[in-house]
C-alpha cells in the first residue's frame, strides 16, 4: 500500500535548523534548510546545520528543495545543503532575494536552479503537486505549503500567525487553506513555537500606537532596534517617522540588505525623503532623527552593542537619547542583553523594553491561531513541528483538550530522525535515527567533527602541556633535558620550580627503564605521558591535555 | 573632617559576589563574602569570588566580617576570604550553621572565630556599633544591619522584602528600622534585585493556596523542586502534605543539609510522621507521596535533572506524576530548564510552572517594598546595591520619581571598586579601581589567573599543534623528520596527506636558512611557528595555538 514518509532532519525538539524530508514512493522533496545557533561557539563553531548526510540514502529520490520563508532558521543552511544535493529551489520573491545573496557569498549562484513562485502558484514536482499558500508572519512573502500526493494532501504551515491586518500584504489566506480542508487533508505539520501562549497573537499593526506615542513625545534622538528581517516593523518605523516629521537612518549591513531586497519587490514602501544617510543624520536636530539599528540580541558585532559600549562610526548614545528594544529576547541572550541595557543606562539613555510597552509582537501562532489553522484544514493527523519538545507537547495538549476530534491517536509527536509513515489507515513512527547536528566554522566554511569539539573541550577545561623527550637511538639514554611547555595550565608559575621538578620527575622515570622497554617508542610515549599527568595532578591538581613527543637521534 | 568610606568589592553591576567594605578612620568591617556563577565554566572555572586582594592595603584596619544571611551569593566566598583575612565572623544561627559546614569542608573550622548573633543583638566592633535587624526574605534568619559610627548610621539592607506574614518567624522588623530613621540615617545601602518590579512582593504565604489545590487534586506522585535554601517553601510543602495525608521524602544533599540546620534551630518544624526515607517512599501509594527535590535550575548533578533523564537511585518520573517547579529561572539557565522540561514531558509527567500558577514568590523587595524601606529609614543618601546596573539604575529612577526627597544629588550609583566617601556635607565617589574577579577551580581550591583563561580560550577556539624540530648542534641541519601533533584542530584528516605536506613545508623553510640564523634558537622557534601557522591557515583555514620545540643534539 502506498504511503507518505515524513522525515524531520531538524527543528523538532530544538529551536532552529528546520528541515523536513517528505517522500512518496521513490520521490522526495525537502522543505527548508535552516541553521541553528549552537552553544558550542567557544569551540570555534559559528552555526549548526542539520546532518544532511543522512539524506545520502535517498540521493536518487530527491527532487526539490522548497523554502517556506527567508528566516535563517529556515534558509541558513542553504549553501551547505546545495553543496551536497544540488536540487532546484522553489521560493518566494523575498526569500529568493535573500537566498541569492547567500549563494552569491558562497560563490554558488551560477550552479543552482532557482524557481521564483507567487502565492497560489502550483509547482508540479514529479508526483507532488505543491501549492504555495500566502501566510502571515513577522516576515513578508511567507508560505504555508499544500503538498498534494496521490494518496492525500499534507499541509506544512511553515512559520505563521493568523494576522487579520498585517502592515504589508494580505491576511493569512484561509480561503485557500479551507479549500484543501474541504477536499480533505491527510496531515498538517504545524508550527509550535508559540503553542504555550494562550489566546491570539496580536497583529503586526498592534505596535503602531506605542510607536506613535514614543515618536510624538520624544524630543531626543531615537534608536529603534529590531530584527533585520522584521519588514512589517521597519515599515511602521518609516511610516510613523514620516507622520511626526522625522528622518530615518539605517545602521547595520543585514538591515540594509533586507530593506534593499524588500524594496526591490515593493514589499516595503519608504516614504519619500524619509531615508537619510549617516552624514545627513548628524546635521539634523535630535528630535528629527530615528536610527534603525541591528543588534537587538546584543550580538557583539552588531550596531547596538557597539553604540552601548564604544560607539559606532563616531556615533554615540548619550543623555536624552531613547533606545527602543522592539524585539523579543531569544533564549540564551538574556545576560548579554541585560549587560547591554546596563551600558546604555550608564550613558544616560532612556530604554523602552517590550516587557513594559507594546512595541513587539510575535510572528508565531498562539493557541487560538492554532485552533483556526486546525479547524480550517481539519487534518486527519496533526503533527506539531518547529519547537522545543515542551512546545510540541503543549501543542498536542492544546489540540487534545480544546479542539474537537483530536486525541492521542491522531496528534503525533515526532523527533528529528524519525521516519513517520502516513497512509489512509494511520500514522506511525517506524524508525528513529540519531541524526546529530553538523557544526560549521563559517570562516573556513568547513564542518567541525564531534571529535574535534571533544578535544577542544578538554583543552579548554585544563589547558595543554607539550613534553619532548630526546633519546639516543643506540644507548637508549636521554641526550638532552626533557622540554616541557605549558599552555593555559593553572597554577604554573615559572618561578616556583615546578618546571624543574617536572623535568626531574621525567628524568627519574626514564632512569629506571630498561633499554628493552625504551625500544618501544609508543610504550615510552604513553608511559611518560601518564607520569607527567600524575605529577601535574599531584602538584597543581589539574588535568591538562598532555602531548608527548619522543625524538630519537 | 571624619568620613565613612564605602568600598563595594562585588555585587554592584552584576548578579552575585556580594561583598562590601565599610571604613571609618582606621577601622574597616566587611559585609558579606559572596560567590558568583561565572560564564567561564567551559574553561575549568567553578565559581567566581570578589578580588579580595584589593583589601591588602587595608589589612591592618580590618576588624570583622558580618554576614547578612546564608545565600551563596553572600557567603559562598567565605573560606577564600578567611584564608586571606582571618577575621572574626558575626552571623545568625542559620547563617552560621551553613558557614560552619562550609568551613568544615575546607578544614578551617578550628581556625576561625565565629560569633552567633540574634535579632536586636548589638556588636561593638571598635568604633562601629552594629545592630542586627530581623529581615524577611526567602531564607530564614536574615538581617539588615544598622551600622552606627561616630558620624552617622549606615543601614545595609542585606537581601529583603517587606513580608507582613512570613511562613516562619516574624515580619520585617520595621519598628527597629524606624527607630534609626527617627534618630537619623546617613546612608542606606539597598537591595536592588527586584527594583524593576512594580508593586509589592507577595508574602511567602501567597503560594499556599496553589499548593493546597495541587496536593488536593493530584492522584499521582508529586515532585516539588525548589531552592534548597527556601526554608519557608519547604515548611509549606511539609504542612500542606500533612493537611492532605501525604508523606514527604527529601532528595538531594544540599536540601537535606539545610533542613537539618533549620530544624536544629527550630526554624523549620516538620509535622510528626510526615518525613519518610526513600525506601519507605517506594512502598506508598502514588497519591501518598511528595518528593522534595533539588535541581530547579536543571543543574546536571542535581536530582531533578537526573530524574528527567536517566533516573535517580532507581526512581523514575513517569506517566501520572506531577512535577512542580517552585522556583524562578535564574538568567542563563533558560535553555537547560527548557530541555529538562522537555525530558519530563517525554516521560509523561505533568509539569506545573511558576509562569502559570502562583507556586513561587520572590524574596526581594519590589518597588513598593523599597518605598516602605526608604520612607521608614529616611536616609540622607540612598545607595542602590545588589544587582545588575539596569536594576541599580531603576532603583534610582523609582526613588527619584516616586519617593519624596530623593534626587540625583542624594541617590548615588556606585560600581565595584569605587571608593564612596560620605560625611555630613555630602557623598562622592573619589576613586575607582578596576577590581576584576577571581576565578576558582573548586577541585584544586586554587585561583585561575586571567592569563590562563585567555590561553584556554585560544585553545578552545582553534585547538593546539605541537611542532618538534631536531637540529644538529654542529652542522645546524635537521637530524630527524619534524614531528607534528594536532589536538582539536578541525579539518585534519590524517589520511589526506596534510601532515606530510606540513612536514615538507617545515623542511623547506629550514633548508633556506643559514647556519648563522639557525644558531639563534628563539628566532628559529618563532620563525618556524609562524611558518606552520601560515601553512595551516592556508590549507585548513583555522588558527590553532602552535607550540614549537627546538631540540639541539
Amino acid at each position: 500500500m502506498s504511503k507518505i514518509e515524513i522525515i524531520p532532519l531538524g527543528g523538532i525538539g530544538e529551536f532552529g535548523m528546520n528541515s523536513m524530508g517528505i517522500r512518496y514512493e521513490d520521490e522526495m522533496i525537502v522543505v527548508d534548510a535552516g541553521m541553528g545557533f549552537p552553544e558550542e561557539t567557544p569551540y570555534g563553531v559559528d552555526i549548526s546545520i542539520p546532518n544532511f548526510d543522512f539524506l545520502e540514502e535517498y540521493r536518487d529520490d530527491l527532487t526539490a528543495l522548497i523554502l517556506t520563508h527567508g528566516h535563517e532558521d529556515h534558509i541558513g543552511a542553504l549553501p551547505y545543503f546545495l553543496r551536497k544535493f544540488n536540487l532546484p529551489v522553489y521560493a518566494s520573491r523575498f526569500t529568493l532575494g535573500l537566498a541569492e545573496k547567500k549563494l552569491d557569498e558562497h560563490k554558488m549562484l551560477d550552479e543552482v536552479l532557482l524557481h521564483r513562485v507567487h502565492p497560489n502558484d502550483v509547482a508540479e514536482v514529479g508526483n507532488f503537486r505543491i501549492e504555495f499558500i500566502h501566510a502571515s508572519h513577522s516576515l513578508v512573502d511567507c508560505f504555508s505549503l499544500a503538498i498534494k500526493t496521490p494518496i492525500g494532501t499534507i499541509i506544512h504551515t511553515g512559520d505563521y500567525k493568523i494576522d487579520d491586518s498585517p502592515v504589508i500584504g494580505k491576511p493569512y489566506d484561509l480561503k485557500t487553506l479551507k479549500k484543501y480542508g474541504d477536499e480533505g487533508v491527510l496531515a498538517l505539520l504545524g508550527d509550535s513555537t508559540n503553542a504555550t501562549v494562550e489566546g491570539r497573537t496580536p497583529s503586526e499593526t498592534a505596535v503602531i500606537p506605542a510607536f506613535e506615542e514614543i515618536f510624538e513625545n520624544t524630543t531626543g534622538r531615537i534608536f529603534v532596534s529590531t530584527f533585520a528581517s522584521s519588514i512589517h516593523r521597519l515599515q511602521i518605523v518609516f511610516d510613523v517617522a514620516e507622520q511626526f516629521g522625522k528622518k530615518v537612518c539605517i545602521l547595520g549591513r543585514s538591515m540594509q540588505k533586507n530593506i534593499e531586497i524588500a524594496s526591490e519587490f515593493s514589499l516595503l514602501s519608504i516614504p519619500e525623503d524619509v531615508l537619510v544617510g549617516m552624514g545627513e543624520s548628524r546635521s539634523l536636530n535630535d528630535d528629527e532623527i530615528v536610527y534603525l539599528v541591528t543588534g537587538s540580541q546584543a550580538e557583539s558585532r552588531a550596531v547596538l552593542w557597539n553604540l552601548a559600549t564604544s560607539g559606532y562610526k563616531g556615533l554615540e548614545v548619550g543623555k536624552g537619547d531613547t533606545v527602543v528594544l522592539s524585539a523579543r529576547i531569544i533564549p540564551g541572550n538574556e545576560k548579554a542583553i541585560s549587560r547591554m541595557i546596563g551600558h546604555l543606562y550608564k550613558r544616560g539613555a532612556n530604554i523602552i523594553e517590550e516587557k513594559r510597552r507594546l512595541i513587539h509582537v510575535s510572528g508565531h501562532a498562539s493557541q487560538e491561531d492554532i485552533r483556526i489553522m486546525v479547524e480550517t484544514a481539519r487534518p486527519k493527523f496533526l503533527v506539531p513541528i518547529h519547537g522545543e519538545y515542551r512546545m510540541l507537547f503543549r501543542h498536542k495538549e492544546f489540540a487534545k483538550n480544546h479542539i474537537d476530534g483530536y486525541t492521542d491517536d491522531n496528534v503525533i509527536l515526532i523527533e528529528n530522525g524519525d521516519l513517520l509513515e502516513i497512509d489512509e489507515t494511520g500514522a506511525r513512527v517506524v524508525e528513529n535515527h540519531q541524526l546529530g547536528r553538523t557544526f560549521i566554522d563559517e570562516e573556513s566554511l568547513s564542518e567541525i567533527e564531534y571529535e574535534t569539539i571533544r578535544e577542544r573541550k578538554k583543552l579548554a577545561y585544563g589547558g595543554a602541556v607539550s613534553l619532548v623527550v630526546t633519546i639516543d637511538k643506540a644507548s637508549k639514554r636521554l641526550t638532552a633535558e626533557p622540554s616541557i611547555s605549558f599552555q593555559g595550565v593553572a597554577g604554573v608559575d615559572l618561578g616556583n620550580g615546578l618546571l624543574d621538578d617536572a623535568r626531574e620527575a621525567i628524568k627519574a622515570a626514564v632512569s629506571v627503564m630498561s633499554p628493552h622497554e625504551m625500544a618501544d617508542v609508543s610504550w615510552l610515549q604513553e608511559t611518560l605521558r601518564i607520569h607527567l599527568k600524575r605529577f601535574i595532578q599531584k602538584e597543581i591538581g589539574t588535568k591538562p591535555v598532555i602531548v608527548t613527543t619522543i625524538v630519537e637521534v
